[in-house]
Formats: C-alpha cells, sequence, structure tokens
C-alpha cells in the first residue's frame, strides 16, 4: 500500500500540535550568552527524541554546548541523518520585533520567533515528519539518526567538531540532511551543493609607541594608517583580482554541469541575493547573465570587513595614528585551503615590503562541494518533486560558508537540503518568521526523503 | 639712568606676588564648553588691564567669546601689541593630574594648573612685565596694546578673525608679541619666525544603502572600505610623494639663510619633537642632521588621522562595509592654500576613477612666514640675549600650526615671539606646568622689548 496518502493527511491534521510543540522549544532563549537556556533546549530536543523512540545520547564536550546525538532503526538498514542545532541568534534590536522574539506569534499564515526559521523549525517539522512515517508505516522505513548541536550560531559548530572527531562511527549514514532548505522568491524549492569556504585574518600595525600631533610628527615618523593603507592596496586593486601569490593555486573553475545549473536558475545563487538585483542594476525580472552568478560564488573574495585607526569622533583631530586595523574574510572556492590563506599572506607582505604588518590568523572554514548528480543528492529532489509544485533547482555552490564540509569531506558523507526557508524568513533579524505552508511542505518532503533512502 | 637693574629687581620682588594673580585667573575653568565662565576669565583680564591704566574694550561678536582689547599710550608713538588667549584645553583625563587642574598648584620650582603655560602664564607674565616698566620708567616706553581672545582652543579664533576683519585699525603695532615662546631642552630661548598652514578634509564613500553579508554580497556588490583604500593610496605612496596634480605649484623651499638657522638648532625646528628622536634612531646629544630637519617643517604632509568602516569589535564580523571614512590633515608650507586643497583633491579624485569618494571640507589655515632677520625680530632676539644666559636660537619654521598669519599676511605685522614655554610644560595635558625662573625671564624679556622697541 502506497503510505503517502497517510503521510501527507497526518501532516496535514497535526500541523497545529506540531506548530505547538515548536512555540515550546522557541519559548527556550538558548542563545550562547545563556548556557542554563542551552542546557534547557537540548534537555527538550532529547525528550522528544525519547518519546518518539529514539536512544538518546547527551554529549557533553568541555567547551561545547551539549550535543544530542539519537538512534532510532528502521525496516532497512540504510541510514538517513538529520543535522540540526539548538541555539539561536541574540534578538537584538528588540524594539524592531512585531512580537517578543520569545514570545512564538501566529499571524497571517506565518509563525514568528526567535529560532522559528534557523534552526528550530527546521528541527521540529522533521520531528513531524517522524511521526507521520510512524503512523503511516508503524515502523521507519530506514534508520534515522539526528545529531543537533548548540554552538552554531557563533559558536564555530564547536560540539558537531568534537562529534566527527571522536564519533564518527555514529554519524556514519547512506545520506545526510543539512540543518536548513528551502525555496526561492518564486517558490522554487532549492538544492544547495555547496558552500564556499572562509579564512579571516586581521591585519594590524603599529608604528610609534603612541599616537602623536600630526603637524610635528607627520613629515618624519611612520603613521600606520597610511601603513595600512598601501599593504591593504597591495592585496587587492580595483580590478578586483586578488594579488597574493598562490592565493589561486588550488582554485577549481565550475564544470560544464556547475554552469548548465547555475544557467537554470532564475535568480542569483543565495536566495538572500534578490534584494541587491537593483543595485547591481540587473532588471527586476529580467534573466540574471550567467556571468554574474558565476561571479557571485565561483570567485573567490578578499573582504575588507572594518578598518580601525586614529581618530574616529566628530569634527576632526589632528593626530597620528600609532595603530590601525584591518579585518578582512576571505569567501574560498574548492578546493583552496583556509589554513594556507595567513601564510601567503604573510609572505606576500613580506615580499612587498610590509613586514611590520602583523597577519592574526581568525580562523577558516574549507569550502564544501557536492556532486551535483550524486545519487543521495537525486533521491531528494525526487522526493521534492512529489511534494513541492514546481521542480526543484539544483545551486551547484553558495556564497555563504558552513560546517557541511565536515560531513562531506571528513567523514565522506553525501549531503543534501531540504527545508522551510524562504526569502522573507529574516534570519539573524528582527520578525524571523515560518511560512505554515512551507513548514507543512518541509515535513511532507522530510518523510519522502526517508521513503526514497529505502527502495 | 638706565631702567634695566630696577626692572630685574621688580620682577625678582613680585614674582610671588604675579604668581597669586595668576593662580586667581588659573581657577577659572575657561573651558569652551562654559560659556559662563569663558565670561569670567574675559572680565578677569579686562579689570587686570583696567587696574594697570589701560584702556579696555571687550568685544562681544556673535558666535565668538569675548575678546578683550586694551590700549596704553607711552613714551614713544611707536606701539607694541601683545596677542594672548584666556581658554584653555579641557584637563581631561583628569585622574591623571598629581593636583587638580583649576586648583593651581607650587611644587619644586614649578606652578601647576591647566592654562599655566597656555596660555595664562604668559598673558600674566606680560602684565608683570607692564608694572615693572611701569615702575622703572613711570610710564610705559612705547604705546602697549593686549589682543586677548577666548576661541583660541578648538574655537578656530573666531575672536581674533573677527578683530582683524572688523576693527583692523585697532591692532596696527610696530611689531607683534606671539601668545607664547619659550626655550628648547637646553634651555637655549627660541625665536619661532613661522607656522606650517593645514588643511583638513574628510573623505567619505559610500557604496550601498547599508551594510551587507559578506558571502553573499562580497564578489559582486562594491565595498566601501575597498574604495576608500585605493582611493588614499592614489593620493600618496610609500614613497610619500604627494601625487595630487597641482598639490606643490606653489612650494616655496628653504631660503639659503632658513636653511642656515635650521644648521645652528641642536634640535628638531620643533621643541616637542625631542621626545620622537629615538623613533627617528637619532643618537642622544648627536647632531640632528640638516635634511631631517629639513624634511620636518619644509615639507607639506598628507596625514591620515583616522580611518573607520564596517565592524570595529573584538573578534569578527563577515560584513560588506557600505560606508567608509578617512580624516585627514595636510601640512602646508609657504606659499600653499588651503583653500586650494579639496578642490585638488576632487580633480585627483575624478581623474583617477573616484567619483563616488566625497571630499568634505574641514577648513584650514594659511601658513605663515616672517623674514628671519626683519628688524622687529632682531630687537627681540637683542632683548634675549640680555636676559638669557644662551643665545635666542632662529627657528625659521615650525611643523604646527597657528593663526599667526592673519597679523603677518592680512595685516602686514612683524611677528616674534616671547614666553615661557619649555619642553616639559606638558600642554593639553595632564600636569600643565610652568618653571618660576622661566617665569621670571619672560617677564623680564617682555619689559626689555618694550625698552628697544622705544629706541
Amino acid at each position: 500500500m502506497d503510505p503517502r496518502p497517510a503521510l501527507d493527511a497526518f501532516v496535514a491534521q497535526h500541523l497545529d500540535a506540531s506548530l505547538d510543540e515548536l512555540a515550546a522549544l522557541c519559548r527556550i532563549p538558548s542563545l550562547r550568552r545563556d548556557p542554563a537556556a542551552l542546557e534547557r533546549a537540548a534537555d527538550w530536543v532529547a525528550a522528544a527524541l525519547g518519546r518518539r523512540g529514539f536512544q538518546v545520547q547527551v554529549f557533553h564536550f568541555p567547551g561545547a554546548a551539549p550535543v544530542v546525538y539519537a538512534v532510532r532503526p528502521g525496516r532497512s538498514s540504510r541510514t538517513l541523518l538529520f543535522y540540526n542545532h539548538y541555539d539561536v541568534q541574540p534578538p537584538d534590536p528588540l524594539d524592531a520585533w512585531t512580537s517578543p522574539p520569545f514570545e512564538p506569534t501566529r499571524r497571517g499564515g506565518k509563525f514568528y520567533a526567535r529560532g522559528a526559521s534557523d534552526d528550530k523549525g527546521h528541527l521540529v517539522s522533521r520531528l513531524l515528519a517522524v511521526d507521520a512515517l510512524l503512523h503511516a508505516l508503524g515502523e521507519l522505513p530506514v534508520t534515522v539518526k539526528f545529531v543537533v548541536e548548540g554552538d552554531e550560531e557563533g559558536g564555530g559548530s564547536a560540539g558537531l567538531h568534537r562529534m566527527v572527531a571522536q564519533h564518527p562511527d555514529l554519524l556514519r549514514a547512506d545520506g545526510v540532511i543539512w540543518e536548513f532548505g528551502g525555496v526561492d522568491a518564486h517558490d522554487n524549492p532549492l538544492q544547495y551543493l555547496g558552500t564556499r569556504g572562509l579564512a579571516s585574518v586581521a591585519l594590524e600595525v603599529q608604528t610609534l609607541p603612541h599616537d602623536m600631533h600630526s603637524g610635528i610628527a607627520g613629515s618624519l615618523l611612520p603613521n600606520a594608517a597610511w601603513r595600512l593603507v598601501w599593504a591593504l592596496e597591495s592585496l587587492k586593486g580595483p580590478d578586483g583580482r586578488i594579488r597574493v601569490a598562490g592565493f589561486y593555486d588550488r582554485v577549481q573553475p565550475p564544470s560544464a554541469r556547475d554552469l548548465e545549473l547555475l544557467a537554470a536558475l532564475p535568480d542569483l545563487p543565495d536566495a538572500a541575493a534578490a534584494d541587491f538585483a537593483a543595485v547591481l542594476g540587473l532588471e527586476p525580472g529580467a534573466p540574471v547573465p550567467l556571468e554574474v552568478k558565476r561571479r557571485a560564488v565561483f570567485e573567490p573574495t578578499a573582504n575588507i570587513a572594518g578598518l580601525t585607526a586614529g581618530y574616529q569622533g566628530p569634527g576632526k583631530k589632528t593626530v597620528l595614528p600609532a595603530r590601525a586595523r584591518a579585518l578582512l574574510d576571505f569567501r574560498l572556492v574548492p578546493w583552496q585551503d583556509p589554513a594556507a590563506v595567513p601564510g601567503l599572506l604573510r609572505a606576500h607582505l613580506d615580499a612587498h615590503g610590509f613586514p611590520d604588518v602583523q597577519v592574526h590568523d581568525l580562523g577558516g572554514v574549507p569550502p564544501m562541494k557536492m556532486d551535483p548528480d550524486h545519487p543521495f543528492v537525486d533521491r531528494v529532489v525526487a522526493a521534492a518533486d512529489e511534494v513541492y509544485a514546481r521542480p526543484m533547482l539544483k545551486v551547484p555552490l553558495r556564497g555563504v560558508t558552513g560546517p557541511g564540509y565536515l560531513f562531506v569531506h571528513r567523514l565522506g558523507l553525501p549531503v543534501a537540503t531540504s527545508g522551510l526557508g524562504y526569502p522573507g524568513a529574516n534570519l539573524h533579524a528582527p520578525d524571523e518568521n515560518i511560512r505554515e505552508d512551507l513548514y507543512a511542505l518541509a515535513a511532507r518532503h522530510a518523510a519522502r526523503i526517508a521513503l526514497r533512502l529505502a527502495e
């Protein structure tokens, strides 16, 4: 008997109850600054999975929020792993919220709360999928695992790193469903297949023991702000090309298939990029040129995120700054190595006359890229095509960064995306929300991914 | 009868009383932010001059602190004008003062208070000179005028500007004694004969309506911080040469006489520069190379005083800054025109592909330079040589800026310096102080300048 009508009916009938469950989780202000709330959220997740017959373990790694790991065997020996997180972004500015961030509110077909989309809604919609599968089949079609951490928002996924390093066996699976997924501005479901890497550095230069009077010292003593400007200019000119020797050595250009997938996207490869199409001079509704889409994600960047030197107050002050600092992030494409970036910068600065400019390594994340036609990916896409009104589009690479490389490149597992995100979700912003129709679709999609994996 | 022994004896006998008078003035916290205190200080100055037989007028110009103008005719029709100011720098940080800034304290042969040196001590030492002249001669040897404003510290000498524009006749004189003067680290009295000009500008660029996520926008959208870096680099490279077309057009190199005077100085041309000789790698006590002295003051500068863009907090944030700002000051040498600098920058930026970088004119001050061998200067030097143990050294140009051009280049009056400054005075800093021995010498010098001018 085809279980799919029963699955879909269960999701429709239990939508309100599932959103009540989500509201309970969203009432916990699981902020990085509130370890007790993180513990409560982890306990809530462990209990919710325990109620559903999962064997649950909670790992307390030093320096990390608790990691909830759960497994429930299914009919097939194949295994599906869901990765999620229970921590949330800070809610500031509080006065910009229509309803308070930790008092979940439904209005106009949407559900508002901090964490509603990122990432509690994704997690609880998957619990609804588990409930639907158990109702329709009496058991799970495949073994299902959850790994739910609390260090995703600003904690560098410390918990997930520990799990990958210490318990790779527990994470073994035939496919991983990433924390989020969603639709574009036209309600096309998207399949995200890669993320860029990131290398963060600070460049700092100190030329003098303290700031000086610019009239007295200006002609003779070195100005830290000028040193920084010249060092930065040596890294990249107005043509955008990064001048650091070796920086492009490991860059893999997009394949013909990547370009074909990019060409099929109506928008830029990042949903959130829709709101700056106007800045780029793109006509609303007109197709985005392939070259622009390519450049958006397949080119590495050198971004100045911050500049600080000398006097920054109102009016003026005639000071010669002793210290200057730039915060930079480099977005990396496959297969650039973030760990190599600080050393390349050091060598570049030394070779260009800037031995005085210090390079501080602020950490990095490697790029991640899936084979866009991996069988697991195609199962997830086929499952989506049963649920969504429009076919799922494959996005070969996103501009942003994430810890997916841990699964794909450390553990060798295929990763695909599924979820309820949409461009109006206000991630990391006031009035974060989910659309209830997309919540139901995401639950139905998650259940059908398990069915597809069992085939 | 030679009045000079009587003058010197009077100063010695009345030193304590004069310092008491100075203490009364220093107890008035005549800060720019306290207009009532500025009024009280102006009243105090007017009363002190009135008590000495001066005809006093107090000018209240709109937007300026009161200007005290006073004149007392003397034996000769020649006229000596003293320029001073009664406002003081803010005393912050208060907790760095050994005794409170507005509770004058004498200890170890020094007198500590905010304004002790800059500029109340100079003013009151000149009142002591007037008293000594009246005591020794029964009258003043020349007509003496005072113009004392309250807008010197951060107010752009608004009061003095108004006097020069509206009452140039009142300021007519055969010579002007500038607000300050003093000795170097070896107690050589210095004669300052010029100041550099100043042009202050802010460069600002805005590339986007608001900051963006560097992962999503970084490859496509313009980064204001990079635009600013490239625009700044186009202005000046590591060789220090300013690349703005026309910037050097009006530069007058030092004359052979200027270089001769520079060569005779044991130190850099600014007394405050002594404390960074070590940074320059100069041996303590070894002669400073003439080329270094020349470069210290006879080269114009382009100084970055401040840089501001994007994220400046701890840690990191992956943001693409929409706005960036640089505060710059250009020190100008004779006969560069500060009013021309913003236009030269605008033309340069337009020609180099930076029409998006805005230039904000924050005002300027022209350079000032006296003929180092002007007869009035030589009278002041000759008077010093009678008083100080060491001969007065002529400094052809200083690196800093001042409003002396108003007298020299607007009114056509010769200006010379006399005073009680010394390198340890802590101007604009906690524990501002004067040496009591130099206070007496400055009073004796001021009195003898009047005698010399009468000859």
